[in-house]
């Protein structure tokens, strides 16, 4: 297809208004920049993030389900951060222009830009490898941002929904690709915990989305906070279909090391652990306390018999 | 390299002072995102590109080069607006993490920033075809950008610099990849005309950058402004170099529909002209009458005679 070809096509599956369910943009897509008005006393939040074919997602996966992912997890940032989402630019690079992908992507793509409330402001389409870049941004009263080196010696380490489920997902969809249980669904449409990184801004002393896996992302937190961190083994929050799915060991080792979850990880001090639970109930979505923050650097992981968990032979260490 | 040796090359390549000469960021790289605050009554500009390795440039070609215009191209979109650069997020694709080509890279990377006063703010390092994407983030007062639709018929068309030179240089490179001249240099080290589109905010009344040809980009602004454009063919400003390198038939077209320019093209009201001149004179950066916007729709481009011009067989027509 020729260059102009492909550019009409993309213009007619891009410029939609599904894709522009946020706030309003004093200049949309279409000349050299996007001119974006931010609310007063607020700081901008950006965030960019790259999906490779082959890498971060597969060829023959579909174009909706790659669309949502992508666009989940950049979001996912900007929940973690306690931002308000509202605009993002896409760069798609393909290797050729087929309406029906195209179509679909457009279609997934709309999809989680409703579910998160945020628009397209413009991009690049370019013919090459298949892959996805998408810078993110959003808002968030002056100061009020959550970083990852606030936790304090004694905080409360909690995390959201459950761990480990992710990583389960793309097990079983590298086998059978168009899998519909809710393990493969954990993987194709994360939920970016945007209501939640609100609620946490005065709150949390810390917080990251969970896209490397616990202990890894975890390790950011007391990396920058300059502190260590003790985990309940017992504690990790493992679904039912997860637990079903697999033998407790390599549930655990999922919910410790499986990546791409994109919870929240959040430190609180003690006296807001009850506000948290109430918040949890009201809103549905579970919060667990997984451990504390301690001044012993590094991240143990602790058994129920209070020895220091050792990952059986053959599953990752960390 | 395993993807934390990985992960530890690029903190050491990208965290350095020299990539962060633009304005002092609220937080910037290493957590979930970059937080930026914008001046008070500005509008944040932002543009994404994505440069695909043998689309946008060749594996064989230098890093530092390579960087040096992919991070040119994109502040050249925000000089066509008006807006004063600031901050860029960086998504880099690489299929192996060698340390003197991430050092080259981002050597380049740093020269062009430093160039352009715009901080690099964070961005993402994948492992995947080599392909780099930049979004690229200014400012601009409230309502002062620059925008394509606002050419009024009878303004006079404009451009900076001479054009065609990256075209010639491209073709140069294709068979010598360390050419040295000046045409090569014109495409390997565009210079975003960031002065100059400040200069145009309460003057122009539409502008862009040439990315694609004088010819197709303007088309982008009659077509946003709703009206034509005539261009006079001997008023296209050639440089010496192209003129001594490819005969004018040749040079004309590589004027108008060579892509990658990166210079200005902008519409005036005929009483702003003078002005544009004297600034011209100041600064030492050609700037130069080509053509008039019509109310008759479509580009049309006429030779010393007076007669439409039509291009020599075998060059593109348009």
């Amino acid at each position: 297809m020729a260059a102009m070809g492909e550019f009409d096509l993309i213009k007619r599956y891009f410029d939609r208004p599904e894709l522009r369910p946020g706030p309003v943009m004093a200049l949309g897509p279409g000349d050299d920049c996007a001119l974006l008005d931010l609310p007063q006393n607020h700081q901008l939040a950006v965030t960019s993030d790259t999906f490779v074919c082959e890498v971060h997602f597969f060829a023959d996966m579909a174009a909706n389900q790659i669309a949502q992912r992508c666009l989940a997890a950049s979001v996912s940032d900007l929940a973690a951060m306690g931002a308000v989402p509202a605009w993002f630019n896409l760069c798609l690079t393909l290797p050729n222009a087929n309406p029906l992908w195209i179509n679909d992507f457009s279609q997934g793509l709309a999809e989680q830009a409703q579910a998160c409330s945020i628009s397209l402001a413009g991009g690049d389409t370019t013919k090459g490898p298949l892959a996805i870049s998408i810078h993110a941004m959003g808002w968030v009263p002056m100061g009020q941002a959550i970083i990852r080196s606030g936790a304090q010696i004694n905080d409360v380490i909690m995390v959201s929904g459950s761990l480990g489920d992710s990583a389960a997902g793309l097990q079983i969809m590298q086998h059978q690709r168009d899998a519909q249980d809710l393990l493969s669904q954990r993987y194709w449409q994360p939920t970016p915990r945007i209501e939640l990184g609100l609620w946490l801004r005065d709150k949390a002393t810390s917080c990251l989305d969970i896209s490397d896996g616990l202990v890894q992302d975890l390790g950011h937190i007391i990396a920058a906070s300059g502190c260590g961190a003790d985990l309940q083994l017992q504690s990790l929050p493992l679904s039912a279909a997860l637990q079903a799915h697999v033998p407790l060991d390599q549930a655990h080792d999922y919910a410790l090391n499986g990546g791409e979850d994109f919870e929240l990880c959040f430190t609180l001090p003690a006296h807001q652990v009850a506000k948290a639970l109430a918040y949890s109930q009201a809103s549905g979505l579970p919060l667990t306390a997984i451990g504390r923050i301690s001044s012993e650097p590094g991240c143990r992981v602790w058994d129920k018999n209070g020895a220091l968990y050792q990952a059986p032979h053959g599953y990752q260490h960390f």
